[in-house]
């Protein structure tokens, strides 16, 4: 009810600014008895670790991660698993000069008034440097669908469109995506998106992006209708990401134009299972999982720290011209594919838990 | 925590199924001596209720709602607002047919393979039915604005795109929603929707659309980060109401190709009051309302309920053919309106008591 | 969040006020496929029923609970229970004279300087009229703990002291308690009860009372520690009963003076099954249960509505001598005896139901 | 949802075990610009430290607390805030030899069979280690009510009660709880109870203890019927404490012998204020705070960590005696003083707060 927690059983509570000492969390409700270890974590915060190529933020942040309490002896206990990272890498001065102006597109005015006071450095807990305790949850949320569905659960994600130009979907491939340093998975749009990428950055501009994330192996019978609904979850974890403007699920808005004689996935049976000849409804009905893939995608805008002058006004009610000179993300969609992945697994997880309450999931 | 609640402190539980005796819900958390009255909810109602033109399900439902608790002498009391509406016009023998069946594109199957057990009369507690006590929780959600604010706050809603076929945003005119079957803002594409419709009907087809809601005069300052951000809220609240397939705020999916050049909002005063010179982020930054309209759009996928043989399967893993001979919506978006714009106010009440109690609102 | 629920899982939320048109419930969460009927609750609810004897109320109300929605074909289908009992016997004019005066002891005062407004009818939704729907939705409770963990689980309860009259727990019988009309488990201590209440309500006063519950068969493991331990949500369940000034568990109150070779409960082993030496500990260790009976006692005030003058002020703050002519019980805690029972039911079924989630009960 | 968390729009949540790395806490939905430095909350941090007199264990912690968020140039920024001591004497070797040994009274054997594995080291995380992030966070809430309310809130405790020896309440001065190592309000209990815990330790044996809090200077208004209600969620918070087996309020279990006739505050006008002429409610009608003092007791049960033998059983189901030969407060009672102070302070920051957002406390 205060703000900085996500999920019912299996539950984050996220803490920490961009320059403050450390971040953290606590996990709370994983089940016992999971096996755990710092490294199953970490392995997940380097895919969404800055400073790997060209293209994403040089901030050399190693986001090393601490476990704190709630393992003993390689396993979960039950209680509480707090983590933290501590930050290394904050150069407080690179702010220092728009400590009191707005930046245009970020939460700069909107802390300032709901608040009256904000922590200028970074973003401060504006930061999408919170998002590293998501994909850190996410991490454990993963474990325990492995642990309680089994190991052919997977929860993938790529990007799908940088800027204006989408990857061809007959080229998918999803070995592809760790091949190149966009998250891509048609491999023969890499060049072009790089191409791309490196005039917006030479302009001093930023692109959007639109993400995919996709969950294998779910049962069905995951969700709470009717507020409680996967889809609802699934929507809400992904549009609190930093810079999300839109979430959909399956056909997502191409379904105002589709009409209903094919629009909804018919079934037969393949053997004893119930087969979905299609997937229209991106794997939930009724706010349901119905067994299929699970297909969320979600867009983010454009980085809105950019290094020409933007019109804008300080605290003091006076307009000033604004550029922001840090290091940032050109475009900071292809490093919230990791986080993306994470959310959905943490939805999942807890989801899973719930149906195991009220249904005995068998 | 149990699905059929939404809200913090603004909070909103809602009961019953499609042929039971009634549905209801119950409002808890609405501030005290509120002038309340059955007609300033019944107002609301009327707006979705179905059977007022061709486009729209031929069930007769006067919807007709009682306040059963938490209002004395016209005014609310601080405790909890017990709703119902008897079900009146239920034809269980329309349903009968299918009651071991899956409709596709239905909650049928889901809900059979979660609980093991389904009122299939109409749907149960999937139909659409449910959304009438959102509408009837919305009247008062705007109640609680316009008290706490003031008479200047503004929610409406209306249909942008209906099946393929979009309106022209510049002959946008909020007057012309009251004056057709659709809920369209724009006069000139009235006729062609109608047309497009009553084809779509007479092929056993049916419609999808995009719906856009938009509050004005909401102060800056609502929303809590980082996982109760305002528009994260938005996202789910809109993503329950059934049917909905994605849901964006302000530029939405557009901003993924659009440069960060222009993609953020910059400001100037006009004289002590900031002033946005655009509006792409919705009015909300970083999860929190800039005091900029707040506009939103979720998409609705064409009816399921069709009147042409579909492949299925029934509860004894049978595939079958199914038709729905019930009445049913061509194109439940257009009733999907009045719904939306109650699931923004619900999420604004919720969000406005909830900067009272923090920040102390001023 | 707003007052109202209780429960996370199995969760319970109340709506309605004494003289309104009718109180009610909301049951959501119960699992699906219990059998369930009007009458399994009716059972219950007539157990608290007023007007029995001459030592309760004799306001008549035939309290019949009706089922509005969530069970279909005589089997709970997991959605929301909704419940409503129909307000039949208000007489609203024997408050009139007391509508802007607050009673001592009663929540009058508190409610008009909280909410600024309040239904004086009967105490409006502070009246212990509200208990009734705990009662009803305990009646669901004791269905899920029986289908869950097997009809061996049984919750009772007793006054075990009446005014200044405690029961000689060595005469102790269940049996008994359905015999009297004071819940009492020694049938010796029953006359020294009516002669006792008989002469405090000729002298215009009202008695207080002990009572204690009881849930046998409960198996070890419920309860989520830190904040969610089952002795700290049982002490809540039973504190929020009308007049309740106090709760205990196990050795309660005595413990202060039990030193601590004697206070904590050795083991052994019985076969493979652990058996404890004592129960010290009320059933609870850690706030988790042990698998030993699970033993609370709560005290209840003596009945603030008093027909003798009583000092007092009015809303206009003027001072006041104030007299309740009503029909009140002279002793209210013997009909808090089934509302007792029913709290810790449902908060039984509540950390039934979350054990199953985290550590899937075997 | 999960356990570890308590209150709602002021949320705490902690983690950690007894001999991990270390505890913290996260304390959520704190106002902005409050005045919060680490020493603020180390001072009442040092009234529970343990060490300080032969009363209380010899476990050597400086429990040193570090803010990692929240705070900016000494202000609260509305952000969460995180909060960590690091374990520093935890001497794993005193536990070893009981890690497969349940001791009678303790959460061993619970937390064995909900979990299936334990941080046996310390209690792991049912050690009363745990209580020094609440009385982190009752710091933080004491700001808060300092701050919305004024300076004149004062939330004191002291022990009345040790083992059999209860102090003359005519005697009471709060100047006399900071004198002696108890904690005890009459300064001629002292001697007594000097010579009787030497005693009870000698035996080895352990004593139980009653402690009083009381929060002055609270308005009236605070508190959410029905569930919600202040008396219920103060018995929640002190139930929770470990080791504590009853709660009261006012006159609590003696309301059980007290005659409805002298029970209830009679109220009368001091100028245009209402003053009560006794305070047998403790300050609480219908859940709500009066204005007048709120009084409430909880009852420690004697420690339970003994040197002496003790029959119990192990993890492999054989019979062993057992003894506890680590470092223990002979009265944790003594220590949990401070440690019922802070949480009455958190549940009255959280209530101050949801009154501020329904009912615009003014």
């Amino acid at each position: 009810m205060a703000g900085n927690s996500f999920g019912g059983l299996f539950r984050l509570t996220t803490w920490g600014e961009s320059h403050g000492p450390a971040i953290g969390c606590v996990v709370d409700g994983c089940p016992p008895r999971i096996p755990l270890s710092a490294s199953d974590i970490q392995h997940w915060l380097d895919r969404r670790r800055p400073g790997q190529s060209r293209f994403t933020t040089q901030r050399n942040e190693p986001d090393t991660v601490e476990i704190l309490s709630g393992v003993f002896e390689g396993e979960t206990t039950g209680t509480p698993i707090g983590l933290a990272i501590q930050n290394v890498d904050q150069r407080s001065k690179d702010y220092g000069d728009i400590k009191d102006q707005f930046r245009p597109g970020h939460a700069d005015y909107t802390y300032w008034v709901k608040y009256g006071i904000r922590d200028y450095r970074g973003g401060g807990r504006a930061s999408a440097r919170e998002t590293a305790m998501r994909v850190a949850a996410g991490a454990i949320a993963r474990k325990v669908l492995e642990a309680l569905i089994g190991p052919a659960v997977t929860i993938r994600g790529a990007l799908v469109q940088l800027g204006p130009h989408a990857i061809d979907r007959s080229r998918w491939d999803w070995a592809a995506v760790e091949e190149n340093p966009f998250n891509c998975p048609d491999r023969q749009a890499v060049q072009a998106w790089a191409t791309y990428l490196d005039g917006v950055r030479k302009q001093g501009s930023s692109a959007g992006a639109l993400i995919e994330v996709v969950a294998s192996g779910i049962p069905a019978g995951l969700g709470e209708p009717i507020y409680d609904k996967l889809d609802g979850d699934i929507a809400r974890a992904l549009m609190t990401i930093n810079a999300v403007k839109g979430v959909e699920i399956g056909d997502g808005f191409a379904a105002a134009s589709i009409p209903g004689d094919i629009a909804h996935d018919e079934m037969r049976m393949a053997g004893d299972q119930v087969r979905f000849l299609s997937n229209h409804a991106g794997g939930i009905l009724g706010g349901i999982s119905s067994g299929q893939d699970i297909v969320a995608r979600f867009v983010v805008k454009a980085t809105s720290s950019l290094p020409n002058p933007r019109r804008s006004v300080n605290q003091r009610g006076e307009e000033v011209d604004i550029r922001t000179t840090g290091r940032h993300d050109p475009c900071v969609g292809i490093r919230a594919v990791p986080v993306g992945e994470a959310m959905l697994a943490i939805v999942l997880a807890d989801h899973l838990l719930r149906q195991r309450a009220q249904c005995g999931l068998s």
